[in-house]
């Protein structure tokens, strides 16, 4: 495996999954290169493990009802960057855990989505705080091997298009392991804020409540030389 | 025990909770007494332990979306009923399980409410067929031992108002088991369906969705020569 | 529901759907009525919890080896009954649970062969002392709820032929809670045999290993004057 | 298996297992049985599933005190009643799961202690409203079945002495399902009482804490005409 | 976030809550500068999150004798240390797991003592062949997040004096993996060895069982010129 | 405790486990130094976690066939290497947990085999992407500390031949973390090539299908200028 370090990574990406925690990861983590993926023609799915259903300080909110507004906000952003399809599996924001029943979940979008490329959080990363985010890349992970197996789930593998996990690519984001990938962003930006701001229950200032991700995407675009930039890891599978 | 059959089986009631599996549970089976009792000044307090978010044919709904809903339909059935304090327990529809997270969120409502009295389903009707009724009735059964016990989840007497279980009397309703108290609720019936039929989501025609319930409490009501009563079985406590 | 005593409690199924424990329950307790309907032109599903792979005495098995073989038993033995399909939910022998993921896994057959009818352990019965019986009895009794609703695993829905659960009748075996249908075998008992006996495993010296079997089913028959009868409890369901 | 209703339902004893939730259950219940077994020469094994530690109302233990307080008592209590051997499973009071680890623990006791009779809770009673009551004669029910398959949990085998299960009988306690078997134990509760008061940390005033167990004892010798009885119920077995 | 490498670090820390695994821990291994910290001023709450109840090879000891004697030892070294309040969260030792209880436990810590400041063991720390010590230190990293979430665990903020977490500063223990901050404890290590030692079923010898720790602790000493040290990780939070 | 680059590494080991995860792990990895050491007569225990039983693409198996396929391959290649006793956990393939019942079963194995030194999987190598080999390996650690404690799963060491765990060494396999260890198995990979070949289900196509082991090996094998090398990283004990 070559390091590729630009976005000639993702050139033979036709179908990608994008397997996060919470409403609003993919969002303000990675929209900018799923947005230039989206508008080159790859089918994009997007999976959140957890419904976010804590994600609030307003004393107002139930938590089925804040997560009945992540819903909405999810398909919203959806919608702007082009995203074929979202998944949310359903567990509580808070309270991830990479077992067993994660792990089927994940492995059977893998099978149903056909997609033959993985974007997950670092779960290897010391400095991830969130343990919704460790867990969710950790399953995401997991779910690869067995994915791939006739003799796992096979029930999975009756839905209409369904077939073998056929995953080739694994890229992690969040971390700072060494990320080999910085992808510019600049000129897709405008979307990426977009989405975020789909996520009006978190930034209920909009623009002004984003300003971290552009102090970060801004930080990470000087490595390259361009005012904002995404970066990934690569994972090396067989 | 000496054997009550009719209202001064409840005589002594100052503080009740009914614990049941679903929004709509109580309503539907009780809310009749629920109402006598509470227009005597009783203080009552009602736990649905589950989101009864599978509770619907409808296409268009979420889960998170009906949960919503129905945490709504039960404030608003528990305003016609004068019930003091609703607590959801927030398990899923169709899966509740009597685990000792369940006992230990049951025997805290005990705790903090300082019931006298409980009404639940009964767990050892063979002819129950919900799961969740079941598992309802269970844990709420044996939450009352350990409620009683300073050593068992300690944290909880922490709480305001906190105290020591002290539950005197427990009633199960949904049961077969030789019933022994039946209660005229002929004269409240029109608020008991005015409190089941809050419960939109479950009841879209109205009075027309429930002639199931009148006809089951009509047929209670024959056996003590009245239009409609609802039926309870004592429980043996020490 | 008027209480049916004989084969015409049986008239109305089309497709019946048996959930046991292990390899051989379906045999030695209601084959001869499963011949009956299998012969009458009933499609029958036959589902097994366990491998039942700690069902031997012989030093010389493995686990795997002796489910491997039972597996086989059950399909010869099917092939002599008429069923059409079987299936085996892959627990362990001695160890079945009847938890959230074994309701799923039956639920999941109720959607997939569109059953109307079920017949299973009875898990009430307070003289029944194996605990796997009990457990695919009340596992396959607290499926019936959920599997009719939509919302509940979703995912199941997706496979081809599935539908909403669409059980109308529950019938019990291996039950002495007042059993209200006494069926007659007597003509098929050759082929009860013949079944039973496909599970060599069990039975090692054929017949001889079955005088039990006979003993009870005759004594069965006593009661409404044949040589052999099975017996069934009709659940009462709404 | 012919009715017998008095002690020579035990004569054929001859290594007696008692299984009960916490230290005091076996000595309040049936330690006069107990006792005139092991005064016959029966062998006895007594094990409790929990460290009954938060058996109290005192503010000053803490659970592990209590808990030390009480294995402490239990051994006098034995001592007092010919008890060979005393097993504490270590689970926590008011806590107690009859899960499949549990199940083994209690199968591997039938194992070591080659025991041929059991006497535990009635599982199946409606009116016992404690849980871990019914959690222990659950599990010692099911350990039944699996402790006489030699593939199950093999490695308890090899514990010296360690045997298959060779269970003959099983006797519940803690019944009103027909009990049918009242025991005369006037003659021995003078020690009944001793082994009683051995848990001082339960029965801080003696006797006078033990009326209750006295007024329980003398209504059901009231049945058989004597002054003090013991009741058991039959479990057939196959 | 500036590398502080000496007290300096800790000149904000109003209210400090240590997270360890064993009775013990704490005093062995950051004694020293927490009697630095509670001389002070700073409130300074400590939890072991086992009962530290195989931590013996004397066969005398049961579990729950152990476990008690354990109890009183930490109130000794506490009372040596200045700690204000000790907690133990009742798990046994060699079999902690970082699971959901754990971390519900461990937030609610932080919420009714309003730590600013939280110590841990390093779970990344690969060197780390302790399960109780990596699962202790993961519980409370991943506790931080959901305890500023007034959704999360909600009934906890009931609790007197309880507020939303306000954990600042989140420090390791326990790790290689480059510390940044070493602390002079030498004119505080005679305090660290009472303390210690207080732990008297441990070191059963005192002073002699205790040469691993100063050898250790002499060792870190060693890289900032002083005869002993304790060491710290930052990590970074946000 | 010296870095020890070659053989020399293992000159004090005289009982060998080593905890993989699949039937075929032992021998692909590291079979050359098995061997070396069983001809050197080290006593070798081999310890499969799980069954395998999702290993084959081919449609015709079901999971206990090809369970039982590889438990008589794996007996196959240990009397090729000269390994006295294999273990299989009994687990399932792409499903195996790190939990405490796996370090319990895995501890047992410590003290009946009485090992003085263990191989496993590295559970920090973060380029590790098959959960079975993480959790393998995670477990083998977390067992060592308990399995030293006799208060821990006491039952263990009532076995023949079991004593206190008494592992004293413990190496990585499957790591790119600066493995210390380099092993020339030139000279015996014809016998690692005919192990790896017993495994007859995962190699159909013999020597052809283990291409990819002898590419690793020879990589391995540059390293130190030898044909074929296996790898090794010592952990620190304490």
């Amino acid at each position: 495996m070559d390091k590729l370090t630009g976005i000639e990574a993702f050139d033979e990406v036709k179908r990608l999954i994008v397997v996060a925690a919470h409403p609003d990861d993919l969002e303000t983590i990675c929209a900018g290169t799923v947005y230039r993926l989206a508008r080159r023609g790859v089918n994009i799915f997007s999976a959140n493990c957890t419904l976010g259903d804590i994600g609030t300080q307003e004393p107002d909110f139930t938590r089925p009802a804040l997560a009945s507004t992540r819903l909405a906000e999810t398909e919203a952003a959806a919608r702007i960057l082009g995203i074929e399809q979202t998944y949310n599996l359903g567990h509580h924001d808070g309270e991830l855990v990479a077992n067993l029943e994660l792990r089927a979940q994940i492995a059977r979008l893998y099978r149903i989505t056909a997609a033959d490329t993985l974007w997950t959080f670092d779960p290897f990363w010391t400095g991830q705080i969130h343990p919704d985010h460790r867990a969710a890349g950790q399953a995401a992970l997991d779910a690869f091997m067995p994915s791939k197996m006739p003799l796992y789930r096979p029930e999975q593998l009756n839905e209409p298009g369904a077939c073998l996990g056929c995953l080739e690519r694994i890229f992690f984001f969040s971390t700072d392991r060494q990320p080999d990938i910085y992808l510019d962003v600049t000129d897709v930006y405008e979307t990426k804020l977009k989405a975020s701001m789909a996520h009006r229950s978190q930034f209920p200032k909009g623009e002004e409540s984003l300003e971290w991700m552009k102090g970060r995407d801004h930080k990470a675009g000087e490595k390259i030389g361009v005012t904002y930039a995404e970066l990934f890891k690569r994972v090396g599978v067989w």
